[in-house]
């Protein structure tokens, strides 16, 4: 990586006003997300690996859902008047006085990647460009800028859809949306633009201008088509989240994850995934979650911002913001949702739902009960049908149960409610008060006898 | 679209007697389904929408099963003895008597579209043409009739895969198996045809014959490739369902739906999904299924014929013939049956069965329950393991919940029952007497406590 | 298929001791599974069906893992040191003694089939060749050796990617990495095979060595590209499992089985599946599987190890080791477990948890319930929370119930327990003692009523 490039080097500009008809979306089209990120936080990702450390994001005039999404990453400057993306690029002006230079990335490429904009910016640098923008080439050029180019090879112009003629419709070589300009000639060739007939001004014409001023412009080809796919529909969209989806899963399979049909496995990024685990079809593993060596998780299965120690196995269940010890098994059609902590050797059968709790080590919660706000010993054994029953109406509340204790089958735990160490609560009983240390609760509501467990 | 063809004009004319015995089924092949629809129904969709108001299917002498399937839409006509396809064309000749064009169709081509069958007969009857047949370009033509021309591009005759010589072989137009035929030409021409030397008597002969008398015989080339895919084993099947999915997932993604990983989910025809909504991989959006928008549907969700509001969610679940309202939160491993109506802002957690329920809005079902045959008021919570004992072994009865009333856990509430509004159920009891406005109920069975609830 | 090959004529031997390291695994290469099935086992099951009787497996020093896996399908032969391929063969020299010619495999092409070795072995012997080997062209030969034939189309060379110039790395020819040699000749060939620079032997020096001395060496060269993929990383784990399950599902299709979006059904070997069964998106079918005719398996459902009769429904739930009759319907969101017996007829519908039971004909789970341990004769209708109380924390107990008995919702079968026929239980009763035939229990704990049931 080259050094970081300072405010004073460097603005990265993203131009994210456009109003991206063809989503037909209240949302606009740079907070769409790609596997769980919005386009523009994808974008922003990329230019700060690349090392630059000041943006500024052109928006259009209601921002909200921009600072909900992107919060101060970046600075927002807004352009008021659909007037294309030459009109947005002068809006950022002022924030960007400072720098020598200035990248624009338009804001609908979300697998750009930070090595290509650094490439680009080097090469810029390198050749002491005036404008230097990046191209490939595509099997299907439809609807992009083509790059025109003399007999020598030297950048000509580039020409939109909408102007080509059938013979630039077969270029391939395509405009990507990648600029790098020399900061003081762009600010003042941008006032000097020429409208359009529909009166915008575009950048494109940046790339004219400077040819006709025989200023010197350079292009860094491509050949990572994925990085140039732009969002313009929910179609491309899709196809954007695809791409990255199999470049996600290829890390993952090369460093060690077997994963079963990877076409229909999701992996966010912002997880880690220890080796020899294998990952069934159908699962997602969303972001701030950590999963250990040889886990078998899913199918059928989410994990989200959840950590998973190793050797546990998950089926057909949805874990939530939970953490997860060694040998931990839960599953199928089981819920464990926030602020759960099944320590090592937890089994976790089927129709469980479990919130807010502890299970100690070595306990067990075989089939369908509802555990919330309960802290639970080890080696406790939890009946089928256990209810804690943890809402009068009003309050939340706390059920705890010590190690050893045996729960019958469909026991009520009237919270907030103690049931002591090696207790054993009868088949559907109804605790609606604390169980001291061995002793057996039965009935509904319970009668305790004292030293109830042989 | 051209103007209705009444039946006088035109008679459409679908084969659907065919063995299909590459299908190795009990089930005819018309009667196999591509997204939920037989073949044979989507083929007199196609034929329906292009205007044609009149149709004769051909059908083996036991057509019960077309009989439950297709219903009344189209005019049956029993070709008895399996003798190719000119016989079995001829076997609607009486039915058609009156018509002066016939239009026929294979009956296992299940994309034709309306505007393609609609363009077939324009040009026939703009060309006043004796015969006109629909061809297309197969990168790989084998198994069908290739389409053989003069120098000057006339059709020279169609040549079927058995009687095709090497060069035949490469030939790449192929015979789609639609034609659109002068009527009185075609059956005296029809009683004239030779047999095979298995007896047999085939359309493709009278193009031959056509030619032989010099009448006009016209191609339409359609570049649709999908349109005249036919279905001959379940790996064709497959093939027809994937790219008539393709299509309806295209259709909803540039109408402003987000679909996370497209191919893996599985939306019918005769749906309506609003904007901005998003649905996630592995879910199935059945007939007759309406959702609004800003919706999350999945993953893993199975929506059919059922209504959601806008701003809903349902996440692992099934959902058959039951209508939710706006902001409803369904999920995960719930499963909402035919007759529920779930109103604004309710939410329904894990483990959940609602059948033939009414639950009112904001109230509540937090998790494992069985609510059957039930009126229940707005803003009721129901513990974790309500039951309605809605059975008695013989008759479904009824319970009536009201507003504001709190359900204990694991209550039973034994049918018929009535809980007044801001009644409460204590924990395990067993409501088997009604309880008053305002009352507690408690104990197994109940004891009612009037004014009960603070 | 050829003759036998017996233990004199031939022996086949696998090189499994090659490390791997590109799988980032602590399970050897050779032990990955390919759709539920290690590689290894593959590769022997396709020497078995070939008619080899005899094969030597070469392992690490270490092979425990392989011995498990493997048992004694094969002979181990450890090779002590990573020094090539050759090295490799040679310790199979002792046990391989008797036999006339050898057969040598890679341990890493998991989809070779029977058909092609049997071929290779043919041409082998009908040509009397001292060395022949399999050979395929790649579309992307990168990391293979090419063959470098003469003009007149004789091998002249096997050249390793390492050692390939740009000419010979364009050539699209690789070996496969399956060879056949005559017996005597590779015995002392090996011996007298010299060291690569980093002190290895190679098998394709072998070859080198054949023509120096001017032997007969024969190609079979395979169009069945997916048999020749060789597994060095788990990219290609999951590709190898992509192509047999394409020709898993295509082989099902072709024998009269439905599947919907086939891509996303998985479906292992050793499995049978009936005439018209569709299965849906999202299935598992897993090995020692039989499922019957007219089935609709799926969405959502894993069947492992499990019997399904004719006529059967399972939705979203997952069947292991267990066996279902014709006309059974499970789910959606249950669990039939190891030791259940559905008879023909019975109902289970959502959130059951069945384990180690038999359900008599006509019997009726609806709702969520779990059943442990328990013979329940037919015509049953287990109420909604019905909960077999069968461990006591020492030892699993017996429920037994009898015909045509009905069970309350939230019935506690408190086991060791008789229900007997026509019995009835209450609401919410807690069955600790047994109930004659036509009595009611009713209560918690149950009096017993006589003749309660009218």
């Amino acid at each position: 990586m080259t050094r970081p490039f300072l405010a004073k080097d460097l603005t990265a500009i993203i131009l994210a006003a456009g109003g991206g008809s063809r989503m037909k979306s209240q949302t606009p089209k740079p907070l769409h997300k790609v596997c769980g990120k919005e386009i523009l936080n994808m974008i922003l990702d990329a230019v700060e690996l690349s090392g630059i450390e000041y943006s500024v994001t052109i928006v259009p005039s209601d921002y909200k859902l921009f600072e909900i999404s992107v919060g101060n990453r970046t600075r927002f400057e807004v352009q008021g008047q659909a007037k294309g993306t030459g009109h947005a690029l002068l809006q950022a002006k002022k924030a960007a006085k400072n720098s020598q230079f200035i990248l624009v990335l338009n804001g609908d490429i979300p697998l750009i990647s930070p090595e290509t904009i650094s490439q680009l910016i080097s090469l810029h640098q390198e050749k002491e460009s005036t404008a230097t923008f990046l191209t490939n080439r595509k099997d299907n050029p439809l609807g992009s800028g083509r790059v025109i180019r003399t007999h020598k090879g030297a950048v000509e112009a580039i020409v939109e859809e909408r102007d080509a003629d059938s013979e630039i419709k077969d270029v391939t070589e395509v405009n990507c949306g990648v600029y790098c300009f020399e900061a003081p000639w762009v600010w003042s060739a941008l006032e000097s633009l020429k409208p359009s007939s529909t009166n915008e001004f575009y950048i494109t014409d940046l790339i004219a201008l400077a040819l006709e001023q025989n200023l010197r412009v350079e292009t860094l080809e491509t050949d990572r088509q994925e990085e140039t796919i732009n969002v313009n529909d929910r179609i491309q969209l899709a196809e954007a989240e695809a791409l990255l989806q199999q470049n996600i899963r290829a890390k993952w399979m090369k460093s060690g994850v077997t994963l079963v049909d990877p076409t229909s496995i999701y992996i966010e990024q912002g997880v880690d995934i220890g080796e020899d685990t294998s990952i069934l079809p159908n699962t997602h593993i969303q972001q701030g979650s950590t999963i250990g060596r040889n886990c078998q998780i899913g199918p059928d299965t989410t994990v989200k911002a959840s950590a998973i120690g190793d050797k546990s196995k998950v089926t057909h269940s949805v874990i939530e913001n939970a953490s997860l010890g060694t040998k931990v098994s839960v599953g199928p059609f089981s819920r464990i949702r926030a602020g759960t902590v099944l320590e090592n050797n937890v089994y976790v059968g089927n129709h469980a739902e479990i919130k807010n709790s502890t299970l100690g080590s070595e306990s067990k919660c075989g089939h369908f009960s509802y555990i919330g706000d309960a802290i639970i010993g080890t080696n406790v054994n939890l009946g089928a049908g256990t209810i804690t029953c943890n809402y009068d109406g009003v309050t939340k509340l706390k059920t705890v149960i010590g190690n050893n204790a045996f729960i019958g089958s469909n026991t009520m735990l009237v919270a907030p409610v103690n049931v002591g160490e090696n207790a054993v609560t009868g088949t559907g009983s109804i605790v609606n008060k604390n169980v001291p240390d061995g002793a057996r609760a039965i009935g509904a509501p319970v009668r305790i006898i004292q030293g109830g467990r042989s």
